[in-house]
């Protein structure tokens, strides 16, 4: 079965392609009797849509949010909440060029093999436009969210080498890299536009925290917190790793080190990142992701084209050089999705 | 719903606590007239079981696969195959001490605030032992990878910080281990050797290789094969983090480093892991999971019972001191299961 | 969670609300390839529209498919198809003398009680109208089917007391009332008309008989393919009760009558409805709904308000008198989803 | 996937065959600290378990309920309930002749041309037997539903032209029938010790009513409640036909007579059998399933054989006459099983 689905309990199925006619969602497991707004959504979507910087893409997409179903008087009624985007800006001819070539990178060759046919115009459904349906989702799972006290942040820790050192929340929608050190934020800027320039691209590492996340969300074994999350981190295109807690760091460490003590305060550290065999253990939950560096650059690489024949290919097109700043968005999205998913399927223990 | 189900084509619904009556599985989804014995099963818990060496827990049980359903006359019927591993070396007795204490770096405390009670003999469910029916369902999904020829490794590949220089296969099963690197796998041994005198504990790093995998597995825009994946290696305890090719490192690589080029003979490079799109791409798959240092260590620790009064806690009992080497038969297993899962899903795109 | 998905392998998920802006559905497992139009889905939903003639409600739908996404130059891709029917006669303001009453035999009351606030425009969610999406999902679960030899015809077999003596599929489409035999087709309209005129409605039964539907489509034990039907059929609002082969008449049988026995040309009889031990068998499969009288007459009924005050009521609005002749296209739809998802659900077992 | 888990919210996944090492079940979505022992479930498999009286087969079945996991010093621990049942009485010789033979009404032609393989031991899978894994369920969810007051009695309503005109509670385990009416119970008795020993087999109808199900439960539009049920009734093999208050009787009345009018004190009739747009009402729900004669007959019959070969057989072997006094319990674990589900469903609506 096609994997359009996410969610047990909070339940997203997302619709549409890049350069079709444009692209939704349909939610399930809303609160009824929630107040909800097409203005709730849109204010999410605009921290997500392309053209907000010099950094982004210059596509213009005004990206507004449509309810068709589900909110009745400015209240969710409990029935599927259906939200569309219309593509505005659709240019599917700047596509043409590359209908027989398989762009380095990019999802060209494996949706192609896969389907035995592939709809080219701008990566159609593997295109980052699909994400606009998550962010839609994502911003009802925050307002319920916010009902249980819970919030969640994301901002570009690295780029390239250049790693934030302080986490000020104040200063990410300050910069358009969403990096939370104001001390190093325009030096990313600056490794973006000068990668822009050389018409190449960059990676880097987005960080995500949810605080306020109650114990006891996860559910062992194979539904874990850490592992969902890890789907849905995953599940995001440019996205080639995730860590959390100490990640990585514990491989070298030792259990006396690793181990978060506790006392009637609570845990003394954060190795495992608010997360304890699955489940959230209280404390912050903190995670990475890998983010790798854009696939769409305008140098010239190697490639093959659909019969076979070796081919150079220059991927014209209108991307963002770093994905961090505008995947920031997503990643809050795809988190809120799993959080409130768990929160729902915990409270369902005990009937 | 609690989480104790994996796979949607290939489903299997493991049960059972390490110190209960014992540990099972049941695996749905076996194609019909796959021929199929205990010993099939039985081979792979072997790599899995205590006591395999003085690098692992000596607490003893045979870990013997009985199969109670969907086999006939050698042959699975396409029902469900129930398979029971009886725990033999019971000691509940054993963890009267810690009855109302939290263990650090473990599930203690989680478990009993998410359900208000827990079983506290050895970690419950939460212990690794759950993972013996996930292996005998993983080793039917290895003959049924092997007939599409479809083979899987995992090894130790890095222990604290000594890491393999060279990966050969041949050399996995000779060190206890698992390393593939036969010039560092006796300096690994002795690492966790002394850590264990030391009454501590290490991490290390387990990577793993698909084979043969077709080009089209992975099921676009959530049920990517690498989202599926990560998922499955994260729903393992003692993994704190997961990435595909070249992973974290593609964080400080530009896009024209990063992208695989193709020529005729197909792909010049692997930083993807054999991922694009969250579809195979006929490459090797290569991933690698963090394996934090394990929880239970022989040291004092400091942590609170479960009135909230500070304690000290020295965790007596039976432990790995470095889990790599038996978490790789487990990670092997998890892989297996994914990729039958999405072997059987693409098939059913074309019906 | 909500239940407003359908299918396993073929999977549909509908939206929308009767006096909202419109309503759809998103169809996933269309086979990659597969030719599909919107002419090929209003061909079905032209069947089920109102006004088609003086047996059903006058609202005036043209019911219009819009395909959002998924179809690339004519043929399916492989993701996920948007079907959106806008409403265009919403006359929502015509409800506004029932906000506060509960009708007899609709589902107002329980609406409130369950979600705590309900649309009452129309039943909102509840109407029948929420079908258009289901049929549109049909009419392409219809195409998949024929590629595979298989039809499915419903009809109304009996209304009131009035039963077809004869099965005559050419007589279907030609009266009002999709009766298969012309010679009490007019009976059955004219018993219909009248109980219009009185101010009344009156049931019937729907029955459905699918033929070309090969050997092994069912998955015991709980997906049963008689189990999938009756759920599917149940479902329709209408519905009150389905019976396969012999039905409720097995109950007075023996069982050396109602064994259907075989020779080498096949079954001697089909008793059992074409399914047994909830796998096809080959013979047609048969069914009958049983279809309750509209519950919104135009006589004045006892009720109470929200308040739990004694009112009566007088349903206006545009209903039809016998809901058989339009839920017809429905049953066949619902038929559909089932065999495709069966389908593709058997195949999946090869693997 | 093949069909062996039921339920959402909670959920089970049976295994084993007729005359395999035994039977069982999974159980999940228990509460944890429910108070639960293994004599909790035998009470109910000891209504199933063969042998009961001359109405049943003489097969000699002690049907013991094992619990290997999930349950902790007499509490549900909120992980898997294993439950087995092994087989004591298997006789797979008795089976030998009709290894390649296709018994009339029974699943053996399907099963063996679905799978491509069977096992022909006592029907394997396609068993009566594998539904003692469902009651073993069904006691677990008839103790959760017992806590919100909710109560389910199911009963041999009639026996071939045999109907109860009473039901009294009182009555039904004081007969072998399980018939709620002591006037015809001997009746029904006798007429079906009369086809016994004609070697025949003869139908009935088996009602069940819920009572004490509290308005809201149903998840529209697919998973209405009464949809549910259908599925739930229908993937018993014996159950030919499922209909809801009025039922089948509803086709030849009036929506003035159908419709159940509401006044201060609730509804004023029960046609909808307690269930209004697949949401519970708040009456008692009330269902009747039409139970086909028993398939198992020792009169000579006409076949084939696996070679297509036309043959004669004799269906040996211990059998029940008359399917309805031992499907009673099985109904009602049916029935607990959805509505436990969907009391779980409802409540995760508010989170």
């Amino acid at each position: 079965m096609s994997g359009s689905v996410f969610g047990q309990e909070f339940r997203i199925s997302t619709f549409g392609e890049s350069h079709g006619k444009g692209v939704g969602v349909i939610v399930e497991g809303v609160r009824p009797g929630l107040e909800l707004s097409e203005e709730d959504i849109q204010k999410e979507l605009d921290r997500r849509k392309p053209g907000q910087s010099d950094m982004t893409t210059p596509r213009k997409e005004s990206d507004i949010a449509h309810i068709l179903s589900g909110v009745f008087e400015g209240k969710a009624t409990g029935t599927p909440i259906a939200v569309v985007i219309w593509n505005a800006d659709q240019r599917p001819s700047a596509y043409d060029d590359i209908r027989d070539l398989f762009r380095p990178g990019h999802a060209d060759f494996t949706y192609l093999k896969k389907y035995g046919l592939r709809d080219h115009r701008g990566s159609g459904r593997a295109s980052g436009r699909e994400t606009a349906g998550r962010v839609a989702a994502g911003a009802i799972a925050k307002k319920m969210l916010a009902e249980h006290g819970i919030s969640i942040r994301a901002y570009t820790l690295q780029v390239g080498p250049i790693r934030a050192k302080t986490i000020d929340y104040g200063a990410i929608e300050k910069n358009p890299v969403r990096c939370p050190d104001p001390a190093v934020a325009g030096e990313m800027a600056d490794l973006i536009r000068q990668l822009n320039a050389e018409k190449d691209s960059i990676g880097g590492i987005v960080e995500c925290c949810a605080k306020g996340v109650p114990v006891g969300l996860g559910e062992p074994v194979f539904d874990k917190l850490d592992a969902d999350l890890a789907k849905a981190v995953l599940s995001l295109g440019a996205v080639k790793g995730v860590e959390f807690g100490a990640g990585f760091a514990s491989v070298e460490m030792r259990g006396s080190e690793h181990n978060d003590e506790m006392n009637a305060a609570g845990f003394l550290s954060n190795n495992a990142g608010g997360i304890l065999g699955g489940i959230s253990s209280g404390a912050d939950i903190v995670f990475r992701a890998a983010i790798k560096p854009t696939s769409s650059i305008t140098r010239e690489q190697r490639t093959i084209d659909t019969s076979g024949q070796e081919r150079s290919i220059v991927t014209e097109g209108r991307h963002d050089p770093c994905i961090c700043p505008r995947i920031v968005p997503v990643v809050e999205a795809m988190t809120a999705l799993v959080l409130v998913d768990h929160l729902k399927r915990h409270t369902t223990l005990f009937t």
